[in-house]
Formats: structure tokens, sequence, C-alpha cells
């Protein structure tokens, strides 16, 4: 018996450490979404998730079908206080302007190198087209790809002081990185532009560039110096918001997605295309109603625009309304730091 | 020794056994073309894939970028007599004829439903356009998908009396697998239309929807009976033949192939793309010179031209010209029943 026991004691404490790794193991298996509290949006994002890969389950969808998309402006990364593709074309104004001294006195550039926003972008949609097209165009895909690597990796954000893609949502990525966990294909579905995507979405988000649908301008196949180059034109191809969405989604991927993401009145088509389909859906809309943490805004908000008819629309269709204040324990990962 | 020498013979024959397995498996992997010929075609094939997938090599190319772009009419399947994709337009005028019965006095319906394909086809490429939009645009998305899976599952091929999709190259079905197995993402880009392709290129050729590019029309969202549908349009949207292929390729994948497969001038820019970029790459082109097998065509068809100028431009850039008569062990899979 004196023998036995130390031997047992030791055995005991082997079990033991069996048992807490274990648990230290499942409770990590629990949480895969670690940045989100438990309540209601996660709630119905695990169980959707297990219901739709449970073999024999009537709601079952085989790998291939699980098609997840994604807006990215206000749904991947933040938005504010304005579009980042927005603040990388005015970057690029001044950037330009030497090149282009008629500027000078040309709207909206004028207003915009006088550092005068409002005034630039006063001039509504017209104006914007004129800055991108400035900004966008002109140039191959393999020029303008360098100079949004380029961009993105030294600009910083205005509030937040850190780069772009750093302001990208610590509970999203980890979203992204459970549905693929799950046999999800997960794709971006932007009204941004796809080639002001492309350059950085894999290393952020684990999204490959031919994953990446967005709003693109024309190009065009030219011979320059004996080598294959595509010109990118001054003229809209195709614009990947609100009806478009759904039309992109068509174009790229050719499957209905069985789950959708979005924050604002242009992903609506989308989540109601994805819903229009058979069997289990998940429908999801972020708000930023956490002025301290991100911002706050909603339907007075000129971008990212989240409308009470969006709202009402999103509670008679079950869809779920994320609260960033609530749902998300961590917004961005430098938080933590 | 002598209670050693049975322990050594079973220990010999179990070496012997694991010689004999290991040099099948190797045989089977060194094989994994079995329907090309040996020769330089295939040569190429796997030289190229043995240098990509190298670790460590200078030609060592990581997987996420192993992307192979194939022209499917004439390279994936066959397209004589006609292209696959206008047979089924001219069923679709047969089958709707008696709901247009003023297509008996209009042209180019009225000398088609008379049988008289070549003057249906004078008109060019407008009497080309006239029965595209009769027969493509005007119905939802989903209401196109069922048709075409329709039709592909009952159409008979007018020489081999098989179905369409058994008209499809053993060869390059096995260079497919062959390719995906070493890492590598297939994707079709094809002047035919993206919506003719996609609901069965994953079953005959394991290419899902999302990695099929090619010619489409234009589609709106709207809502019908409170269901939200795509409709197509009687207005093209993107031709995806010669320089519209690069333009197809940048806009769906983001990323240059380093591997394309074509038969005809249609290819030409594709591959002239592909071969642009920096590191290894593979451009072919399949010959059709085998009348007695498939059909023998070239710089004279209509059809798939493969034009004396290709052929100097593959010969100069050390494109690889495959001959399906010299390469090509079989052709058909039906060829072996």
């Amino acid at each position: 018996m004196f023998e036995t026991t130390p031997m047992k004691t030791i055995h005991n404490k082997f079990v033991l450490l069996a048992i807490v790794i274990a648990s230290l193991t499942t409770s990590y298996a629990q949480d895969p979404l670690p940045s989100w509290n438990d309540g209601p949006a996660k709630k119905s994002i695990t169980e959707f998730v297990a219901k739709v890969t449970k073999d024999g389950s009537s709601d079952f969808v085989p790998p291939e079908e699980r098609i997840a998309t994604f807006d990215n402006d206000g749904t991947l990364w933040c938005e504010q206080p304005l579009y980042f593709q927005l603040l990388f074309a005015l970057d690029r104004v001044k950037a330009l302007a030497p090149q282009h001294p008629e500027w000078k006195t040309k709207e909206p550039f004028a207003a915009l190198l006088k550092g005068d926003l409002k005034a630039a972008l006063g001039g509504g949609e017209h104006a914007m087209l004129e800055i991108i097209v400035a900004t966008h165009a002109g140039m191959t895909t393999a020029e303008f790809e360098k100079i949004v690597a380029d961009w993105i990796a030294t600009a910083k954000h205005p509030k937040f002081k850190r780069p772009y893609t750093e302001c990208v949502y610590q509970p999203m990525v980890e979203l992204l990185a459970y549905l693929r966990a799950n046999g999800f294909k997960t794709f971006i579905v932007s009204g941004g532009g796809i080639e002001f995507m492309r350059p950085w979405t894999e290393k952020v988000y684990g999204i490959p560039p031919e994953q990446v649908v967005g709003s693109s301008i024309k190009t065009k196949y030219e011979m320059r110096d004996g080598k294959p180059v595509l010109m990118r034109l001054s003229e809209m191809n195709f614009i990947d918001d609100k009806t478009g969405k759904p039309v992109g989604i068509n174009s790229h991927i050719g499957r209905r997605p069985i789950a959708a993401f979005g924050n604002s009145d242009g992903d609506q088509q989308m989540l109601e295309w994805t819903q229009a389909g058979s069997g289990a859906r998940l429908m999801m809309l972020v708000h930023h109603d956490d002025a301290v943490r991100e911002f706050a805004y909603g339907a007075e908000s000129k971008i990212g625009t989240f409308s009470d008819a969006l709202m009402t629309e999103a509670k008679k269709d079950g869809w779920t309304v994320i609260s960033m204040k609530d749902d998300w324990k961590t917004i961005f990962a430098f938080e933590k730091n």
C-alpha cells in the first residue's frame, strides 16, 4: 500500500493535468470569437454555422456552396471620418499637384488643395468622379497597384494615428477566420474600388484577390515598349453598390451567398438577395453606436448611411443588427496593446 | 546462423514488397497524364510543374500564385461543327418559334427555321447578336440557368452522338486535375457566355462557378412578386475574347496567370499577358490536326481560327503547340469504351 500511494498521486496528477488541458482545449474550441461578447449577435453566428455544417441535418449546406459575402467600408474596416479610399484620393491630389498647375484654379482641386474639403466635395457626385478619375486613371494596373501598396504601408488614420490596415474590426477578422475554418469561402463585395482593395486584403483579411468584388473603371489591353499592359481608363466600368451588389455577386461568384454582412443602405440588396435563396441564411448589419471606441452614426450620416427604413427592414426580415457597443468586446486589435 | 536465416528471408520479402509498392506508387506518380503520349508537349507540362512546385528552387511559385487559365471552346471541349453555345441558341430558336410568329418572315430567324444555317449566319455579327439576344435575354438568371441545364442534359453532338459534356478532351481533364493536385487554382477564361458555362463546369471539369470567366450580357436587380431577381437584359456587358481576355483575367482573378492554355487567335493576348510576368511560365496552344478522331482545322477556319501569324508568334515566343494527332493518346473518354 505504501509503495503504490506515491504512484497513484503522480498518476492522479497526470489525470488532473489531462483534464485541465482538455478543458482548456474545449473552451478554446467553444470560443472561436473571443472579441465578441456573449449575446444574440454571437449566438446567431455560432448557431447558423453549427446547423449548416452538421452533416445529415436538414439545414446542411455542402462546403462548395458555403459562400459568405462581406461589405468592406464600415463592415470590415472603419469608414470615418471619410471613406479611406477618398482619403487616399485626397493624398494623391496633393502628391500630383506639382504636375497639375491648372488645379490651382480648377474645382474641385483648388478647394481641396486649400484644405477646404467641404467646398471640394460640395460639388457632389460630379466632383467626386473628377477626383477619382484624376487619381485612379491614366496609369497601368501594375503602376496603380504599387501606388496603393505604398500609400497603405505609410498613411495613417487621422483619429487613431495607426495604419489604415490596423483600423480593421477584430471581431470581423475572427468571424472571417471562423467561417473559413468551417468550410466557407469568404468574399468582399464592396462599393470601394476593386484594385484599391486587392493589394492588401489577403494579408489583412486572408481574402485573396480573386475573392474581392468591387467597383471598377474600364481597362484596356495595349502594348507599351513591346510589353503588354492594362491601362486604366477615365471611364467607370461598374458600380458595386446597392442594386449593383447582387449583380457583382452574380458576375464574380455565380452562386448566391448563404451569409452576408453589411452596415449601410448600400448593403440592403445584397442582404435581400442572400435571404431570397432557399435553406438556412444569415444576414447581419453592423451598427456604429460606439462614439467612445469608434464613431456613432447612422440615419443622418452621409458616409455609411444606416437609414430608419433599413432598420425597419432588418427587424421585419429577421436580420441581426450588431451593436458595436454591446456586441464587441474589442473593436480594434490595437485596443489590447 | 540457422535461426536467423528464415527471419532474414521474411525481412527481405518485406523489403522487396516495400520496393514493389514504392515503385508502383512512383510509376503512378510519374504518369498523372495517361492520355498524353510521351513527347515534347507532355514534357513541357511536367517539367514546368516540377520546377514551380519545388520548394527552394529559384522557379518556386507559392501555391496562392499558381493560377492557370484555360480557354474553353476548342481547348477544353470541342467547338466543331459550330460553337456549342451557337447550337444551343439554334435549338432555342426552334423551341421559341411558336411564341414568335413574326420570325417566319424575319431574318435571321426565318432562314434558321428553314434549316438554312449558312444564310442565317450570313448576316454576320449583327445576325449573331440578334440570335443571342432572342435566346439569352429576357428571363431571370435562375430561369436561364435551368434552360441551359436542361439542354446540356439532353442535347447531343451531331457527329459524336454524345452529350456535349462528353465531347470534352480527356487529356485536358487530366491536366486540370494534375495542376490542382499540385496546388494550382484552375480558371476558365472563355469567349463563351459565363452563364452558359457555369451550370456544368464544376461537374465536368472540377471548376466551380466562381472560377469561370466569360462573356456576359447586362443584368438588372429588380423585385418580382416581392422576390428579388436578376433580369437578363438585351445588352452586351463584356466580350471576353482577344484583348478582352487579359481584361477579364484582371477583373475576375486580379492576379496574372503563370500558365495559360488556348487554341486560337482569341487566346493570343491571354498567352502574351501570361508570358509578360516574371518567373517561370507555361503557354500552350491546342492544334486541331486530327481529322480522323476529331476535326482538322486552323488558319482557314472561321470557328477557332489558328492563323499563321499565331503559329509564328508561338514559335518565336516559345509557346508549346499541342498536336492532337501526335500528343494525345486519347482525345475523348468515350474512345476507350
